[in-house]
């Protein structure tokens, strides 16, 4: 299968060289052109326009930052939309919109381009071991030819709803993440506070009903006050911001989220948005007058 | 060994037919009184206060409802301090206030009655099973002396601290547990609102970092409007009350907990009180109009 690949970040490149390894003809384009060059030493094409590259293949894969950038690379003058051969099928793999997915799917299908959404999680570590989490929305038989590509990417592919049920699924992932990790970070600076051996705490709840993978593995973060990636606190924010603008589009109230997003705002613009997102901490820890790695 | 236990509730009555059935001599007590009746068919005797049920035993164990009863059956006029002979041990296995714990610690010292606090998790069903999480603070040798008689009652036993520090643990559990609900519950209302599936949504994202024993066990109540216990809200919201104090009293920052807090508050007072916590999610569904089990 031959498949253009359009956006060579922290995920997209890793993620083009699985489909390379897979056996697939991967042709690439990055804005800063430069960063084409490893998966060109890999065996990659280059395309001089995402509308280039869309023309020779027929499956594109987008793996944008954010809504607007996914749009340019679509609709814009270079866009996909301008190259893309009628029954060719496009996977967005950006965390976007998902009222601006369903718009770009319409324009799409206008010109008999078809197209699925599919965001992951799981990090730069599983884009580089293929063990990405992908939520896909779309047709059945638009994810079944998707498949082969998918499978060179991830581990845990579900398909979820129509197209836009992927995003959907990404901005549920992001709102249930704001909780879990308010709540261990409370109950963290709580012990912290007491003076507990946090370490102790945490094994002797992690097994039962407060148990999650932000307890188990975020947990001492908070503790030690150190926030190594992981995943990026803005990243996390610029989701939860998708999150809640599709819930201001349907008309759900998502309090616990609103709060986090406010907490992250501060934290982001002291400087902290490129740590971990288990940072949430620094504010609850300074909160409470907590200045330590461990202090009673 | 020869143990009184001082309440025969939903918890209680359970744990001390454990201890039985582990081979110990009990003496029951129960301000209601025919509460007492299975346990003496079960082999337990009686005891007329809980004044006269410490003076026979050498482990004293209180699992009562809350602060001030455990303070009337320890302080009262005809309470365990005055009965309790020195060197006899009084383990406080109910979830009440940290502070007040230590307070009563100091004034059993001065009758040379030791005590170490054993709050629980796991439910009425680890109760019954003797599979309870028991989170244990105190002075070593006397959580070591309680072993015999804590193994009989759980399966997890985790010493945390000093006298007060299974309190703080237990209030932390409550803490993370506030978050992680409202994540989840603010997660699945999202979705149900896009008019995903939500069963799949769940098993899309429970592998990853949205992973919790919340999500995994609880997000289908939420999704199908029905809260069977479970956790008795009005229990949960008990507990965050003893964790908000303690935070209070430390000087801590607890802002997910005091909103979900305030929210518990409107369920409990539209009767919801005795529905599993999981009914959290009536308010987030119920503030998108959600009303039917799933509705898009």
């Amino acid at each position: 299968m031959k498949v253009a690949f359009i956006g060579m970040g922290t995920m997209g490149a890793p993620m083009a060289l699985n489909i390379l390894k897979a056996g697939h003809e991967v042709v690439v384009y990055n804005r800063t052109r430069e960063k084409e060059l490893p998966l060109v030493d890999a065996g990659a094409m280059r395309a001089g326009t995402p509308r280039e590259a869309a023309a020779v293949a027929g499956i594109i894969i987008t793996c944008v930052s954010d809504t607007p950038d996914v749009e340019d690379v679509v609709l814009g003058d270079e866009g996909i939309i301008h190259g893309a051969t009628a029954g060719s099928l496009m996977i967005d793999m950006s965390t976007i919109s998902p009222a601006a997915t369903r718009q770009m799917a319409a324009k799409l299908a206008d010109k008999k381009v078809r197209m699925i959404d599919a965001p992951v999680s799981g990090g730069s570590e599983g884009a580089q071991n293929a063990t990405l989490a992908i939520m896909v929305g779309g047709e059945s038989e638009d994810v079944q030819h998707a498949m082969p590509v998918l499978e060179a990417m991830g581990k845990t592919i579900t398909h979820v709803g129509r197209i836009g049920s992927g995003q959907i699924t990404k901005a549920i992932n992001q709102v249930i993440l704001a909780g879990t990790f308010m709540g261990v970070a409370e109950g963290m600076v709580l012990g912290m506070k007491a003076g507990l051996d946090m370490q102790k705490v945490a094994e002797a709840i992690s097994g039962g009903a407060a148990g999650s993978w932000v307890l188990s593995n975020r947990a001492m973060n908070m503790v030690n006050n150190t926030y190594p990636l992981g995943f990026r606190t803005k990243l996390h924010h610029k989701d939860l911001r998708i999150a809640l603008e599709a819930a201001r589009e349907m008309g759900a109230t998502l309090p616990a989220s609103a709060l986090m997003d406010q907490i992250e705002n501060g934290i982001i613009g002291r400087g902290y948005g490129d740590e971990d997102m288990s940072a949430i901490a620094r504010v609850i820890r300074e909160l409470a007058g907590i200045v330590s790695p461990v202090e009673s």
